[in-house]
């Protein structure tokens, strides 16, 4: 039987990929690391795998070589027929593809860990793809509770089109742990040391859930994308002035209309014309102006998560 | 006649040059604003031109495309007979040598103002080749005077070999302002603001110096390069841990033997070995990485500059 999003079998085949983009840099370097320690990373249900998921962006210590990896994942890419001429980071995701899926089939991992920085002040944050998954919600509470001092939302974020492009959809289940602010082509220790331990807490979890423990239903806030908003520009795509220094930094926090978002080179405020109150994410992320987007826009929503049942003892051993 | 470093004479050709590193955003925004609103770099005894020193990288976002064009400026770079194949920062190098030099020659512009972010927090930080320059020292202590909310310090880096090879080494005098912590691709509105006022400040000295006035004796505090310091590294090159957090952001601040500087992956701390206070600079600065540099290590050393005599009536006038 396969075992599916929601399934309730244990995950067995869990890999956590650092340096899908290669310049940033907590998840570069504790792949690497764990590549050769990789005894972080076991637990007694499972052996998480560690992978450097661009290696060539990696070792330029930039985002992608030829587009980003982290949008390559759509089973179009996947099943395309190889070309020599193919973009870098289109061979690397088939390549990930037959490690870690084939996507959307029962050989696929279980799980897939995906490690990001950003350079905007997000903190720790989760990102779903999948909307309301219960397992991700869990996790993302748990997480919660085991690190009171380091707040961890979960952002919600589906694709703009109708198919998952991601790293982590490869696999069953995933989700993308973003840790910032941090500069790309930066390791800084205390990211560095924050991102392992949740990690390990992340590891954790799935070990109790492995082992059979019922997790307990909750309320929760939850960051749901509404779209983005892009820098003021000239015809030629120019920026025409930067995010505002009252907005700068203030992630997660609301954003109320009338508000300013920009400062122009001219030295006028752009103001914020919506019509209630948002939560600005990803604020002058730095690998976010070539995609035209000086924030996203999100609603902070409050969610009734069920209780997520304990696997029945027979599902639980190990095959 | 030619007017060399430390000359009596009026200085009428100055440059104001953005984007040298190709991600480091406020000069690349002030290059391309002044180019539009020119006006903002002019004063009463000449107008300094804007230039994007190298629009390639620019348009990429990275430090440099083949190399780094802020290390070509020496006279074998800029003295070979070109080639197609030659790197574009070379090609580059010797376009700007013609637009703002010939360096070394009576040609060349009398002064180059450039413009650079960092990673590290050095705050504003003005860089100097030439040892104990006067009219640098002049300007930084006018800076400092006119921000005395900003501290600016001036740091005193002598090339490692023979040559200079910085953008400003082209002009008979220059300076290269640097602006930090900033993240590379990322364009905050208080570093801009900061680095647009500097700069204007830099142009009023400049101003007041052509108009003949005469500027006092003082004493000041400069930061002498002592050389650098690498990252704890693995035989094939790859990091076994990072800048220690409590070095991290402390740019400038007196590192004393025995403490960390290091936090390495399997949990140990490296301390500082040597044997006297130095002050470190460009701690963690994402370009340096490739050099091996984690961080510059400087003395701190206090000097009387003598005053600055004002140019007689008959240099002051427009030729």
């Amino acid at each position: 039987m396969c075992s599916l999003p929601g399934s309730r079998k244990p995950l067995r085949r869990v890999a956590v990929t650092g340096g899908t983009h290669g310049n940033e840099m907590c998840g570069v370097y504790l792949a690497r690391y764990w590549l050769q320690n990789p005894g972080e990373l076991q637990r007694p249900s499972f052996s998480a795998m560690p992978v450097l998921a661009n290696p060539a962006a990696t070792a330029a210590c930039r985002r992608y070589i030829d587009r980003d990896l982290n949008r390559t994942f759509t089973l179009t890419f996947l099943g395309s027929t190889a070309t020599p001429d193919d973009p870098y980071e289109v061979k690397r995701a088939q390549e990930l593809n037959q490690l870690l899926g084939p996507k959307g089939t029962c050989q696929a991992f279980d799980f897939i860990l995906d490690l990001h920085n950003t350079t905007a002040n997000t903190g720790a944050c989760l990102i779903s793809e999948v909307s309301q998954n219960p397992f991700n919600l869990h996790l993302c509470h748990y997480l919660q509770l085991q690190n009171p001092g380091l707040p961890c939302r979960l952002f919600q974020f589906e694709p703009p089109g109708s198919e998952s492009y991601s790293m982590d959809s490869v696999a069953k289940n995933g989700i993308c742990l973003e840790l910032g602010p941090q500069p790309q082509g930066v390791l800084r220790a205390e990211l560095f040391s924050q991102m392992r331990a949740m990690v390990a807490s992340i590891l954790d979890f799935i070990e109790l859930f492995n082992q059979g423990l019922e997790f307990p239903a909750f309320e929760m806030e939850v960051y749901k994308n509404l779209g983005r908003v892009d820098f003021p520009r000239t015809t030629d795509g120019h920026l025409t002035g930067t995010v505002h220094s009252k907005l700068q930094d203030h992630d997660f926090e609301p954003l109320r209309p009338g508000e300013p978002i920009f400062k122009l080179f001219s030295g006028e405020d752009v103001l914020y014309e919506g019509d209630s109150v948002v939560y600005p994410v990803f604020v002058n992320e730095a690998a976010y102006y070539e995609k035209h987007v000086a924030f996203l826009k999100s609603e902070k929503i409050r969610i009734s998560v069920p209780a997520l049942p304990g696997l029945t003892p027979s599902s639980t051993q190990t095959p």
